[in-house]
């Protein structure tokens, strides 16, 4: 029962990054694995080293690196180069009012899965929905007061018909796009994951996602900075069976 | 104008890879950055080194590891190791009856894009398709007798209606589950990317892809490897630039 020593924060967008970068004072590393555009940030808490990687910046069309493909990357390749013993994945996504979901929550994610990944061959479409169990950090999600659920993603920032059913399938209360990718890339390295993310907009709430993404990004940026401070807090000094 | 000394063929499926590791008599190296799970198979043409990789099996469902994540990090990881001064994407993949296509045409492709991931915002709607212009290699093409066309990507086997509007603007002539993450890649390390597919099944031809697929897999494959097996005699002991 070792304190846990290096904590691997993935974040996807550097808005949702720079509160969190701001707020635990981390040194900027810049690119970290050349060609791979993604960032690194480092800093202490306490007695834990605290990384934060984002995906980079798209050198072809100059915005985040968002989606699955980039995410898995970030996370092998700083999974790889500084064997962190544990990782958050923390960012905003939308939530379902139908399953009581508001904008500003909080959830602490017990389960992800993909949505756009149907393939519909015996085995492979098991491998398609790719749903992973999570760390079980329910002491943690209590102290914090965040609320339990299941992690969607998908590539797309908006949901069609056929997105909506599989979200619902996956049993969803929060809807992002890089989830599962990161999950894929922690569970190669069996590097337990916990997932942090503060709702945007809802995916069933009838506005267009990116209006209501757009307007609550930094609100919901600032409301999740907050909540990672906490959960380092806490964390720092714990083993992973204490969380 | 130096010859190309070592080429690397990304395959995604074993089904697709098999006949070629037999053909070319590589021999196997097994999993070459683990804990990844990709594969690597290595022999030579003449004067060439010529390697193989796939996206491996899934530990957990025991399928392989198809889609654009697996696909992405395999070439990246095999780029960063061998160096290779050529990428070969060969593979499997739909044709459109509407744009002239037939079960058992292979293709060159001249670009790729992908037709999952709608991200409606400034900047991040274009970085979503992701549009690759792939390497022009129409001496090869010509001489080998293959179509030119355009490769459509997304992580689901089948085509919602969504998708097929999409993989219309991107112009396709061929739906694949891997090229333009491939693409994505190779281009970061600044390697040229050659692309080859084989149609096993008609995304407009009115049947179930699962069924056509599973039909001509093997088919499909077999002409692919004496495609591949052309492709890479004629490459032998020529520069990039006479391709």
């Amino acid at each position: 029962m070792t304190a846990v020593e290096r904590v691997l924060l993935v974040v996807a967008m550097n808005a949702e990054a720079r509160p969190l970068v701001k707020a635990l004072e981390l040194v900027e590393e810049g690119c970290f694995c050349p060609p791979a555009r993604c960032e690194s940030y480092v800093g202490r808490r306490g007695g834990m080293e605290v990384r934060l990687v984002t995906c980079g910046t798209c050198a072809t069309h100059g915005v985040d690196n968002c989606g699955t493909v980039p995410a898995a990357l970030t996370t092998y390749l700083a999974l790889e180069k500084y064997r962190p013993q544990l990782v958050l994945n923390v960012g905003t996504a939308g939530g379902f009012r139908q399953e009581g979901g508001c904008i500003g929550d909080v959830y602490l994610a017990h389960a992800t899965a993909h949505h756009d990944r149907r393939i519909p061959l015996p085995g492979f479409d098991k491998y398609g929905v790719g749903h992973h169990e999570l760390m079980d950090a329910s002491v943690l999600r209590t102290k914090l007061g965040l609320k339990p659920g299941v992690v969607t993603t998908g590539n797309s920032l908006d949901a069609v018909d056929v997105d909506l059913q599989l979200m619902k399938k996956n049993g969803a209360h929060v809807k992002d796009m890089e989830c599962a990718a990161i999950a894929w890339s922690a569970h190669l390295f069996r590097t337990p994951l916990i997932v942090i993310k503060a709702v945007t907009d809802l995916v069933d709430g009838g506005r267009p996602t990116q209006e209501e993404f757009l307007e609550n990004l930094h609100t919901a940026a600032d409301a999740l900075q907050m909540k990672v401070m906490e959960a380092l807090d806490f964390i720092e000094g714990k083993a992973i069976s204490e969380l």
